[in-house]
């Protein structure tokens, strides 16, 4: 369960309250506040309180006096400029309160961005509800090598372990494999889940026989939720999203990064396309790879080792060029 | 002029509006929102935006779906205990943005407050307006030495100094060492005028024949006003004003500070409070000094040396607990 | 087991090495450089790195040129100063680097200081050991209150809360409830290992049957051990061990913080002296605290609630003045 | 004078002594520690302390036991992956600590870094030497819009600014325009000198009348040196690095970053490598600059409003690609 009927209450009691404001006010991201986003099976992201808009960048870039542009083109083009140019400064200027609920394997990913504010639920004196994140039949089928016979989709490394001419199975075979992925990963889930509720049950049982919760919790697994009020300012939530969105983080933190990343185009659109074409999009070109796109560019042919890129370097230039393989 | 009339309309076009949010808001800080705060010849403070009250404390502390409680009394008690024992981390939850006018040299001391987000007026690439600080009168009297009949300490506590039946100079003698004082005052801070305009004028000089703003600007005094956008959290504000606002920092500072302790008292009063009474009040005693302190208490003679405390150590011990010098 | 043959093998290879260097070297710490010291059943913490000493915190002190006085009773005075008063960046010219093994519920905790920098064994990529921490019998006895006859309270402090003239149990019944609380202790013990043994056991098959690595240690107890480096500067290493010894924190971390004290106190003595002094020993007075002192002193009566303290503050008060409870 | 033949005996007596250490030490940079690298007239940059090399970088992402690999060569490939991949953590186990002399306008663009710890000589306390900054007559010649023959648009490019095929001003006429562009700058020298002279003149009767040092420097020119210990990790320097290197930054503290790059390259070469090729070097192309070049690669046309880039972005790219101007 994502939140109880209790917590939702508090919730509601919440939104229907209303006040007047000289402050810099978003209406798209009011309408979502303090709504938890499910993520995961038990998991949510709700924006708790937030300060400044898109107006509010551009107004300390400009250190003014009103607020920013009433243009806002001109406002896109200067928050551009910014985020093209890495002056993050203005970006700080905005910031954004959540609360999440999200197992403690992704907390502990979560927590190495250090440039944030964090009030975690407290397991050494408050008792952890019974809740755990078990993977998607699914995601176990994605990420386990054994089921990678095939599907395109597919999990982390599949596609680069396929041999270029490698034949698909198909049909009956197909089929077959298929059954037994999910087999094996209904299995997997069963093993999780039964692991997990018999922690909790040592749990339980250390505490109602009198031992301290700071001690008790130790063996609990860690796919058990926990919960935060994280606060951050929007350029290390920038920061943090362009890290946790590509494909190299965890798929369970990436989610919550999605989720957010929705939010942050509630709050300030312009930064949130401006973040996406210069950060999210593209591709950052080492010295030598520039060097080698000046000369394809120019019709040359390129050697890349002369030019000092390792084979893997080439082959990623390649391969964020969109042309095919050596 | 603290802001030109262009600027006020400005603000006031700002103050004008409104809008409903969800959010927390803090009604004694909005009636002040935006208001430029005077502070020396030239500066202010004003808020620019704010985030979280003291609810919001409490709400972070427990990890909670809804607001604080709604007991005030309640809340107090739970402040006063993060505060009294280095809970800082709710304290993180409240965000504040000030936009500050202030001379060079008081902006060196404020930016070692590492913990806070800044973009200030650039003189790079803007021309800087002839606005420079220029202590009053009685302020260059009250830190000048020589005023001080000659007694090499002085300094900004020169008054506190006077041990309570110290023999003052009294009448005509009294009264010819005050003009002295002014007069001496008086030409400081002509002295300091006409050294300022004339930098000024060599700026606008090197300016106007072609000069990079860049360069013409290094030999503007340390006096100029700047300004910039300020953004902390409660947490790292309160540390600044507690080393600002403390006698040994520079007079100046501490007038941005008191005004700043202002605003915090509008904006979360419970925090206020419990921050007047256990980090500006009060004291630190060192473990021989609160040995000290239980012999004393105890009725027993204290022999500072052999308890490892320094001269110096003890002196300020019995200051601090309102005991006559030794 | 703290660490293979193998690694102390690497640790003795690295010892035997030795070059020569213009830096501060702090003879006291070379010799113990890279060796393992052994905190709870399989964690250790050792000295990878380090820079500064004593000297350098004088050195920045004055922005000098040279070395810092040769007299360390000067550079104590200095230092104690600094420590006194909260001048905090001279510390922060010292910096360490440790190689720290550590059961992950005592890493979450300890990752909580963001001034850190921080490398951790990846359990996304690479196997981790199966190595987990289980309490001894004494500290399970001490945390359970079932040992404690009952009392509810119990815990970290329980021997501490026997009032000097409380009847404690005696004889056959105490040698009775002695051994009962023993076989307790012990089956907690083991059913926290057979748990753990269980989960690690899940974690191999899962590995075995080709599930991600990052998803296969999500079944995993918070008892199980990682490993990071850890680097952090002087000053932000004392507000790590003020909050860490404190008697307030868990157990299991204050074990890490105890002998890392021990460290610094080979690495910089005199700090370290001061540390003990002003930080760790001592106390701090509220506002009313203070004033409350200077009336006991001068023979007052006090009425802590006309003073605004709770009973809670003025119980503490007179607990840390070593005076009787009211 | 960049030091007085004082410092530099204190500074050869530091040179002198060598002790005996387990530590990673770096000969390249051994050779240089203590000794002051002239920047403008009177600042330096000199190395103070340091710890860790480019093993222990690849010792951190690995989180081992001993040493990095002995291989260099993989070494390198391991820290080309790391830059590449803005895994930063292992970059920050690396810490330097610098004396810097340097002006104070410049001292304001360094210290917006933050993740750094600073010890700067205080003026409210010492006096401050009769330093500063006088920009030579070639910088103030290329700096001066004057010089540019009344264009505007000038400044630090303005060399860059010639289109290949423009009429430079030839003969008698060039060396004309040569002669009036130094005598302005040898006035505007003149100008920015006695001003400088006589805040310094104004700086030292104020204090001989006994105005408080903290009062005295206020009329002092932004031009002034102040000097600072300067500690910092090697990530966040690299960072400092790659924006004050920058054509953007200013002319001043390029000087100072030049210095220090080249330090880096004494103390941790592999690394140095990496960031000039992936950091320096190459470009961050935009999402639609990377469309941009996959079609021209593809022989195609492009439009790039019709991609959503400004005349001033697609400007950028084609220049960053080496293609003419449209």
């Amino acid at each position: 369960m994502h939140v109880t009927p209790q917590q939702q209450a508090e919730i509601d009691a919440l939104r229907a309250e209303r006040a007047e404001t000289r402050r810099a006010t978003v209406p798209a991201l009011e309408d979502v506040l303090y709504q938890p986003f499910p993520v995961l099976d038990h998991g949510f992201v709700r924006v708790v309180d937030y300060m400044g808009d898109d107006a509010a960048i551009v107004q300390a870039a400009r250190v003014s006096y009103g607020r920013g542009t009433k243009r806002s083109r001109d406002d896109q083009g200067l928050i551009n400029y910014l985020m093209r140019n890495a002056h993050t400064s203005p970006f700080e200027m905005c910031e954004i309160k959540l609360h999440v609920k999200l197992p403690i394997f992704v907390a502990r990913q979560w927590i190495r961005h250090r440039t944030a504010s964090v009030n975690e639920y407290s397991a050494r004196y408050s008792i952890l509800d019974r809740e755990f994140y078990v993977p998607s039949e699914s995601q176990l089928a994605i990420q386990s090598s054994a089921n990678a016979q095939g599907r395109g989709e597919a999990g982390v490394g599949e596609q680069l372990s396929l041999a270029p001419g490698a034949a698909a199975p198909r049909g009956a075979r197909r089929r077959a494999a298929e059954q037994a992925r999910r087999a094996e990963a209904k299995g997997m889930q069963e093993s999780l889940t039964e692991d997990a509720e018999r922690s909790f049950d040592q749990y339980d049982s250390l505490h109602a026989a009198g031992l301290a919760r700071e001690l008790a919790r130790i063996g609990l697994p860690l796919s058990a939720y926990t919960q935060w009020y994280w606060k951050t300012d929007l350029h290390n939530l920038l920061h943090f999203l362009a890290l946790r969105i590509d494909e190299h983080a965890q798929w369970e933190i990436r989610e919550y990064a999605r989720v957010i990343l929705d939010l942050v185009d509630h709050w300030v659109p312009l930064t949130a396309k401006a973040f996406r074409s210069h950060r999210l999009g593209g591709a950052r070109l080492s010295e030598e790879g520039l060097e080698a796109v000046k000369r394809l560019l120019n019709g040359e042919d390129v050697d890349p080792a002369a030019l000092g890129m390792s084979p893997r370097e080439w082959r990623e230039l390649r391969a964020t060029l969109g042309l095919p393989e050596d």
